[in-house]
């Protein structure tokens, strides 16, 4: 493999009409979609319509210009994206402020059952916000577990199984179709954290059986800083939901203005305060982009391009301390790939410098993030080369590129 | 007083310039800025600076722009605007979330009380929330009475009082001060909700020794639909805070990634998942222009304008079946006006086709929203011969102006 080769695969490639559709500043090599996705171009035209109906519309925009439907509008959207019902999904609030009302709903669900299942290695906000969920309920606990050994923790006391699909750090990808099944048949729930999967390759929700699923918008997805998250939850098991963040958006009848709380029937029930509009356009601005792009393509040109990273840097950087910490068996990988260097802190900096764009997670992991609709194959080439030439040239001593942090 | 009194009043108005600062269109007098502000003119500039910065700085913004710091930044803004110390505001999800951490919170450190104390006339997301919180709490209590019985309904048994300072419906104000001091005495916290003062009066949260308050931003503070809300909590109680949302940006090192959550110091341990930039940005906008602005002034101009709005009305409307649902007495009152009608939904559709925009809240009443920044004495003058007009003519009664449903 060399550079021309890559640019080769990139003329022969169906899906590089999109990077047009990105706001990619020239010259940058975003490997960090995974953590904040880049600007869909028509992100601003979408917001701008949106100030423009707050601005003449005003309060009458909640009903005329949809603002009071967008929840379950940009939740049907995401369904087609993650293979679930349009009745499946909705759009609110964050990830971890969904995870929670899932988890205490799944433990009411469950009566007698009091264990939730999870990984050692989960996001860790979904394990403080599991640590504050069974404060609420006696005498339930968490088994967090290695990732290999999950199948195994699973049993007949199992309330819920809450699981990354991919995880944040090594980009190890579970199997949910084998987790669903073994949970199903120990009469467990699944709880999937999709902030790595969706919108980096198809999901099936419906098909594979799933319980339960959040996500955030803002990742592959590429709705913007903190765009609102969502929530799934099967048809089947939506009449026995009973979460606790009861505000008026999530009632039968919130202009009624009754002064007791009914839930509103199906996933609006998951909805809790007044939805910020403005994030929501943004969001909705790359949902209809997502709509007309085949996953399958994404996820076969992200498998082929996280094997060509790997070769690349065994074929440049062998010579160097990097240990590969993503899975090789490429139906185990998500769409990032991590590389463990002592001083891969500075590593990445240094790369940052030269505007290739990864991140860096403690305790010395470098993550560079995969995505095929704006990234090309010479920009893999490109990137490992600049890495390579980093650790060559040993450019990360410097001291500016010591110390610090960087965000998601 | 006639037409001419009222543009003579405007003349002279130290408030008249910030009218030029708001984009209400031309011909609309918006009488709903207690359910959603219009757009301050800069909000646009302020959104379109987020997009830029999501652009072109991508993750790397995080820090570089201030996002991360953004729900601090703004707090600090806010708690210039409601009187307190800038270490006990932080701007977060909405009201009704961060009602829930609160009174969590309340239920928490009051740990031999189980009673909050609320009104029947709380709006109802309040009450919803407050049910739901008592779940978790084994023989907690939500003792609701009529406003003028909270003084004594506060007893040795009471955790927390949770009280809308201005009614939604009526505009009814109560008096901080005596509650704060009732219920401390009964050793009890009070829990205020600003969504109907913040922006429309000045407030004195540390001098008046409020314990915890929250409040929308999308209301009197116009920042935007669904702008984020924000949670206050006097210094003396931030250590004792425990709140159940403990997402990973509460957390007191986020991206250390350590496996078990540690609140971050002061307010920040408030904050859940990742803040929705865009929102935030709008609503920075409006908090910029508050801070220029004198509230003592805007308090002033509120009273006089609801005082002549009900001069008015029954000036000219006395012969319809109106009743005044809002109090006589100024320093109880507000900065809304509602009127009950039979027919109230109909002769507010009548009312929004003239463009004189107010909104309904069942079973009878109109309500309107006097927000004297944007608003001058003549438009008081012009809505309340428009409402008489209609009543009048009983253009209400088209079928065109019959059923249907307002938000917020």
């Amino acid at each position: 493999m060399n550079r021309e080769e890559c640019l080769r695969l990139d003329a022969e490639d169906s899906l590089a009409k999109w990077r047009a559709e990105f706001a990619v500043p020239e010259g940058v090599i975003y490997l960090d979609g995974n953590s904040l996705g880049p600007q869909p171009k028509q992100a601003v035209e979408y917001v701008s319509e949106a100030l423009k109906q707050w601005q003449s519309g005003l309060v009458r925009s909640w009903n005329s210009a949809g603002w009071f439907d967008a929840p379950a509008r940009l939740g049907k959207k995401l369904a087609a994206i993650i293979g679930a019902d349009p009745s499946e999904v909705i759009v609110t609030d964050s990830m971890s402020v969904n995870l929670f009302k899932l988890l205490v709903a799944a433990l009411r669900i469950q009566l007698n059952r009091r264990t939730i299942v999870t990984e050692v290695g989960s996001f860790p906000s979904d394990l403080y916000i599991a640590q504050s969920v069974i404060r609420f309920f006696p005498d339930s606990t968490i088994r967090a577990v290695d990732a290999d050994k999950v199948l195994e923790a699973i049993g007949t006391d199992t309330a819920v199984v809450y699981l990354s699909h991919v995880d944040f750090r090594t980009a190890h990808m579970h199997d949910i179709v084998s987790i669903n099944q073994r949970a199903h048949q120990c009469g467990a729930l699944v709880l999937w954290n999709l902030a790595h999967s969706a919108g980096a390759m198809p999901l099936h929700l419906s098909q594979t059986e799933t319980d339960m699923a959040v996500g955030c918008g803002y990742k592959y997805l590429n709705g913007g800083p903190g765009a609102p998250a969502f929530a799934h939850v099967a048809n089947r098991h939506q009449p026995m939901l009973d979460q606790p963040l009861s505000g008026w958006f999530g009632h039968q009848r919130p202009f009624d203005f009754l002064p007791d709380y009914q839930p509103a029937d199906g996933m609006r029930q998951l909805l809790c305060g007044t939805p910020p509009i403005l994030a929501y356009a943004a969001l909705e601005a790359s949902l209809d982009q997502f709509l007309t792009v085949d996953l399958e393509l994404v996820r076969r040109k992200s498998t082929a391009m996280t094997q060509l990273f790997i070769d690349l840097v065994e074929q440049q950087s062998s010579h160097h301390e990097l240990r590969l910490c993503s899975p090789r068996q490429s139906d185990r990988r998500g769409s990032h790939i991590t590389l463990s260097h002592e001083s891969g802190y500075s590593v990445v900096q240094a790369m940052i410098a030269e505007r290739v764009i990864g991140d860096f997670r403690a305790p010395d992991l470098m993550r560079f993030g995969i995505t095929p609709l704006y990234l090309r194959y010479v920009d893999i080439w490109d990137a490992v080369a600049t890495l390579t030439r980093i650790l060559d040239d040993e450019t990360w001593r410097r001291p500016e590129y010591q110390q610090g942090n960087t965000v998601t």
